[in-house]
């Protein structure tokens, strides 16, 4: 079921590591597409990392100057280049110098695939992003975007939060653990599989809550449809001043009585793939599912 | 939020049991209808456990003769009745004699709430099924229906099962593991929880997957999509005989390169609850959130 | 099986909060000791929240003065009194003011059964504590103990420490994890619980190390001899500052290269429970063992 | 810490299966050992799978004619062989012709490993087996032993059995599942890891209760001394028949009533490794440790 989808004809190259392999991938690359008449296009703080002195742009008017983004680096790297992305409606695609990642799906001696990339055999793939508003009082104080999770964790080491937790302004529990975990399906192979939580396809419409040491043993993951609205309000009497991250970076504190709302994104990343991407050989792969592993 | 529904005008009684507090309940709500002027009908089982004589119908013939199904008793009563009723487009009341349940959510001291909910203050909710059909070779020799999970499960002692699992015709992975426990999100809080699966609200449109007892611990519970084809194939090195059953009720023995194909069933469940019914209130309730596990 | 102890003739009281209720039970017991002619010690702490004046001494004095602690409270003022018990080999009673814990097992209405205690009627029951040396090249810069777990956890956000574990030498695993909890019998009932251990009877010698959030999904709950040299050793790579705690209470942060030494506690708690006492009935009430939690 | 042990004079060797891998092996090894002028001896079970014709003894007299029993299969014929050696206290060394397992440590080929554990140059380790008995009224009709793990588990599919637990003769719970499995240190890598048991150190004197799909989610797996006495008692209002296995072999129907009574078996069995043998080494191979499952 080969599709042909339309060709990418202006490339941005972007690599966040000043490690050799890296650089390695991305001149490599740059060459590949050099001989093939594509013009590439980066970003300032790649471009400065770069041993030949190139024009760059700013990051944010990348979109203008191509219609494809490459990363380079593992799934951290495209994490971070995902939101980029999304913000210019930019597709992506992850090349990665280790093991293969869950977000990164090609080799960068793949070049035979690069290319049936660039001349429209891929597979496109939406992922949608959480969305978290801040509100202290009636005031957005922040937003935060995530494609694999937002993290409501404790200050150092007082392990112990309280909060209250809303799906649609329907109240479901009160929570003392030492965070949440709000996760994407493209996250639920990430922090929260580490928390307890189930592998959801990334193509379901929902966000899985996992409860990080609920105190509660039956504050089970839970699984809602991703068109809800969910509150989570740090109740006042905490005497923790907690904070969120998204993707693992971490943003900002929470003081007593703020709200938080989640959503999601109104804008997806637009992941392109290999023709021979599998959603599931990657879930086999990565999860060493040929193993056995106990006895008998 | 308090909507007016359509009224129902004439109403199923069911009890599948010949305990004392079931009879009293049936009794009672025969009474309080027939004060009220309401059509009662019964099936010939319920019937023949009566006290009195009264006419019946046949349980298949239900839908022509009421517009409600009342079922007394409790969830394990009200999956039976499901099956009927779904058949028969009936929407479902379930009242409940002992502890509340996850379906039946009126005692039936409650007269004045079941009397709201005949004169059309109740929330109707649709609760989806699942279908099973067991084909060998090309054919499909039995269909099984389910509210809360389809187990494919050993046959005695012999714990563990090889089988392939396959989403809309992908291969997800091989399995050797004591069986597969499919559920609805509405069986997300039965067996499957028991068994480390999330829970799923209701209202999603997804089906988890939960491994029993996997050799390979990595193979952890999977959430899909509610319209996905999910084919499981009985791999020809099975040295037992598997079988299959549907909401705890055994179904048929499976043998050796059998296929399961598995969907969601073309009829939904018609749940009525009464106005007051919440599901998150009900989560709290069942499992205890208000405790605190464990000590500091 | 009523065993006549040695009977306690002169008592320390404890408790370390301002709330009234604490204050309320330590007058009551004051009052009912000097009623029964039971000299009473304070440390200075407790004496100086008390209403009325009252001699009192250090509280590394205290078994200078009684021999039996009883602390009002919570299982929290418990962990902090046992440590300054356990220094001074001072058997330790608690009586909760609130719901019973898992370490406090009087209501301070049951003074019958404190004045069982005192006459001899109780079971004494030994629990070790943990001691955790903190090797900076080859000193020990900092020792911790612990009734219920060592934790070693991420400062902040960073969830992802880089740790070899070793026992009596040998070496275990690297862990790439949020932390480690390292938890006794006492503690498995505790944080470890919430993390995925398993309980641990009291009585049993041996420790139980918790991963928390493990990158591998396979690195479970290890159970390992009490009587084991347990080695973590911080790798060099790390880009964060890991700390430790011992009981909840944050302890000291922890540069990369150090080596945490953990090993049984010289000295045990010594609990005093009234006869009464059960074990497993505190695990059946604290965890609703009464409880069904699933449908069907 | 090479040790010199006695050294092994006379080989029984024993193989379970037809498959030819295993027969290549049986043959090497006698060729091998014969022309060490090793006296080797069968069973007349393995003797009669035998290519050429040799003498055989019954098994239950091997220890008259060997000092050493090695197993050529996987870990389900060590466990196999165990029970045998254990009643004539003749020590185990497993030769794997697969992946290595937990409890045979050898490759076939490795014939100066073989030969440096005849010398003496090895490592014996015992594991203690639990027994089972099972009374009815006031007598024990069976007595079942198992390497790994007793199970309590319900005929076919009705997944539900209730049962007492005590431990010491006091009451721990009473438990609604699937089964139970009783696990020794040995089996805690096995059936139990899968049910969600911790790892045990084989050293320790321990045995894990796994519930299996508890109705009550706060039923976890509890760690308890090895030396207690279990009693699982078959309350009398099951309406299914349990029954119990052994090490994964079906032995015998429980009739309500029945009472279990479960306890470390007198004699153990004695393990021989090679000098190299490293448990950790194992746990790390065989699960997997090396691998980072989740993605960031």
């Amino acid at each position: 079921m080969i599709k042909k989808n339309p060709s990418f004809k202006r490339i941005a190259l972007m690599g966040r590591h000043d490690r050799d392999p890296i650089q390695e991938t991305l001149i490599a690359l740059h060459e590949f597409l050099t001989l093939r008449n594509c013009p590439v296009v980066y970003d300032h703080e790649t471009a400065s990392r770069l041993p030949f002195k190139i024009n760059s742009v700013s990051i944010e008017m990348l979109a203008q100057h191509c219609d494809l983004l490459i990363v380079v680096g593992g799934d951290g790297s495209l994490l971070q280049a995902a939101k980029i992305a999304v913000a210019q409606s930019l597709p992506v695609l992850g090349v990665n110098r280790g093991r293969l990642g869950f977000l990164t799906d090609i080799y960068p001696h793949e070049l035979a695939t690069i290319e049936a990339v660039l001349n429209g055999e891929y597979q496109a793939e939406n992922r949608f992003l959480l969305q978290c508003h801040v509100y202290r009082e009636d005031h957005v104080i922040a937003s935060i975007d995530a494609v694999n999770e937002i993290v409501l964790s404790p200050d150092s080491i007082a392990h112990m939060i309280e909060f209250e937790v809303m799906v649609n302004k329907r109240f479901v529990c009160d929570l003392r653990a030492d965070g949440l975990i709000i996760a994407t399906p493209t996250g639920s192979t990430a922090y929260a599989l580490s928390g307890g939580g189930p592998i959801v396809e990334p193509s379901l419409n929902a966000i899985v809550l996992v409860p990080m040491f609920p105190h509660t043993l039956t504050n089970r993951p839970l699984v809602i449809d991703a068109n809800a609205h969910l509150t989570i309000h740090i109740t006042s009497h905490n005497d923790i001043i907690p904070f969120i991250s998204g993707d693992g970076q971490k943003c900002m504190s929470i003081e007593r009585s703020d709200r938080l709302i989640l959503q999601k994104h109104a804008s997806p990343l637009k992941l392109i793939h290999p023709q021979t991407y599998d959603y599931f050989e990657t879930l086999r792969s990565k999860l060493n599912w040929q193993s056995r592993h106990r006895n008998c």
